[in-house]
């Protein structure tokens, strides 16, 4: 089954709406910047590196937005805008990474017409860099799977994490492509749901056979003998910890108890070397998110609405317990503090 | 505050309707066995120490529900009530404990009058008993918890899973009428919530502070050393293993991981000490319970409708994890094999 891109332009930025998802597949546009901002913010496009790409088109919609009155103003707005689109989710780094590339581009233009140019150029190519880079780590990553294997994974890592085919997803993807029966647990993944809403849905389209838990299942599963191999995406990756979705750090230690090898599937610009654990602020999310069932249904109130909340986004998985990483650039074994540098090195 | 019991006699069988929490208190009377039957299969009542005294109460309220010719068929239709009673719920050993102590006391009974008189006395027996021994277990149990510390938990061993009191809750209710400063965090426990709606609320009731957690977050706060103690309840122990609410094998390995001590707290009533693990059948529930936000709410789907489930309602968590058991004749320490036979012995 073909889909189409996660996020793409089409005279503005377009993407998937992925708060309305499994009930419909619904298309967002983006007219201007404050559109793209409120959708990275409500989660209706996530991933870090999809973001990366809505990073970049952002930059670029940023130029095409309004009419300017000179070069002067116009770099100054995108400036501002990247600015603004930095603030939007503080964990994912590859983000930054998009805006920054794409605004040092936009501002080599010297007309109007020259930064507009530039900047969709580098924001099309940062997506189909994506694309290809993802198909990269799937060729590299599937040498992992065997025929046969459950892979239990962990929120969406798949074509609507990325802008197609997918990290951890697609590295089951890519092995299934090579003729390897592989079957997927997911959990469900809360407060948002990733897991069922979207990776569920997804590997349903491509007639992948999977299998949806609870969070507090994971134990049983491996307990059981259900489960093979983990493969997650990742958020940040510094020195001495992967930053991923909250819970993957639970699955990291359950896998560990149970011998089950655990997989990090990230491109290379999710490094963040020169970081250590301590030095990245993880985002902490609405109280909303825990005491409804679905933040956009406001019935079902599952908790009493005074209840004090603890909701970080994220969790620091200590990277001692990660078995090997997957890049574009081929699999990183331990130990990662002489191996990493040696991939990043030509990044 | 004062609460009313959870399930108590009042002509008939009421209880606390638990699936409308936290949104309305709403009691629900049973005044014929089926009633009760589909209460406890749908949840409306539960927890391991409350099912006890709702068999117990099921007995009584079957010789109550309809005229009878004769004895004999008095006692056939308590029989035949005591059978459809234990095929609720396969897990919790309490209930056919509660359903069978009194069947026997019934059964004694010569004429109609006497049977109905026998039953009610021991249903309410055994209800008052279960308040009385909650007291005591949360006596015993408080020695374990230090002024300041923080309790983590999972899913609802308070007032509402037992008659009144609640057994993991218990015995931070009791260490905080010592005078201990304690707080407790509460994991949501997936799917069905009874951290969120039922923990949660009855806390917030009385005041005790509570912060409310998804499942996956177990790790984070652990890890960050938000957590001194995990306190559980138990729905059967083995000689193996302890089988308790899903999830619960997930905290035992991430307490050990992280050094914290793993309680559990149960009657003696919860031992099934001729058993092991694999003998135990883990009751698996419906796929609605996966796919539905809220069960009761069919309009927020939170996966693909079609998706594939794996929805196990208990776990066994191996008994080695466990650093001590709390029941109302004392804390059992490891060696268990050695010492649960001495408490089990004047059950």
């Amino acid at each position: 089954m073909n889909f189409m891109r996660t996020i793409f332009w089409d005279g503005c930025v377009k993407l998937i709406d992925q708060t309305k998802l499994p009930d419909k597949l619904e298309i967002l546009e983006c007219k201007k910047v404050e559109d793209l901002v409120r959708a990275i913010k409500n989660l209706s496009i996530r991933g870090a590196p999809a973001l990366e790409a809505a990073g970049a088109y952002g930059i670029a919609l940023s130029a095409f937005e309004k009419d300017f009155d000179n070069v002067e103003d116009l770099k100054e707005h995108i400036r501002q805008t990247a600015n603004i689109l930095s603030s939007t989710r503080p964990t994912a780094v590859n983000l930054f990474y998009g805006i920054e590339r794409t605004l040092k581009k936009a501002l080599q233009g010297e007309s109007i017409e020259k930064i507009r140019q530039l900047a969709l150029k580098e924001a099309e190519k940062i997506a189909d860099e994506d694309v290809e880079r993802n198909k990269t780590m799937g060729s590299y990553g599937a040498k992992l799977i065997e025929d046969g294997d459950t892979i239990l994974t962990i929120c969406n890592t798949g074509r609507l994490a990325t802008v197609d085919w997918g990290t951890a997803l697609g590295v089951i993807r890519s092995a299934i492509e090579e003729g390897k029966n592989v079957r997927v647990v997911v959990c469900e993944t809360r407060p948002l749901n990733q897991g069922s809403r979207l990776t569920a849905w997804e590997l349903i389209q491509d007639g992948i056979e999977v299998t949806l838990i609870t969070d507090n299942m994971a134990g049983i599963v491996m307990q059981k003998g259900m489960v093979d191999k983990v493969f997650v995406g990742a958020d940040r990756i510094v020195k001495d910890a992967v930053f991923n979705k909250i819970g993957t750090y639970t699955l990291a230690i359950l896998a560990r108890e149970h011998k089950i090898p655990f997989y990090v599937v990230a491109p290379l610009t999710t490094f963040d070397w020169n970081k250590r654990a301590k030095d990245i602020e993880i985002e902490e999310r609405d109280k909303d998110e825990l005491i409804y069932c679905h933040v956009k249904c406001k019935q079902s109130l599952i908790a009493p609405k005074d209840v004090e909340v603890f909701n970080p986004a994220f969790d620091a998985t200590p990277i001692n317990y990660v078995s090997a990483i997957v890049t574009e650039k081929g699999i990183i074994f331990p130990p990662y503090d002489e191996n990493v540098p040696k991939y990043l090195h030509n990044i």
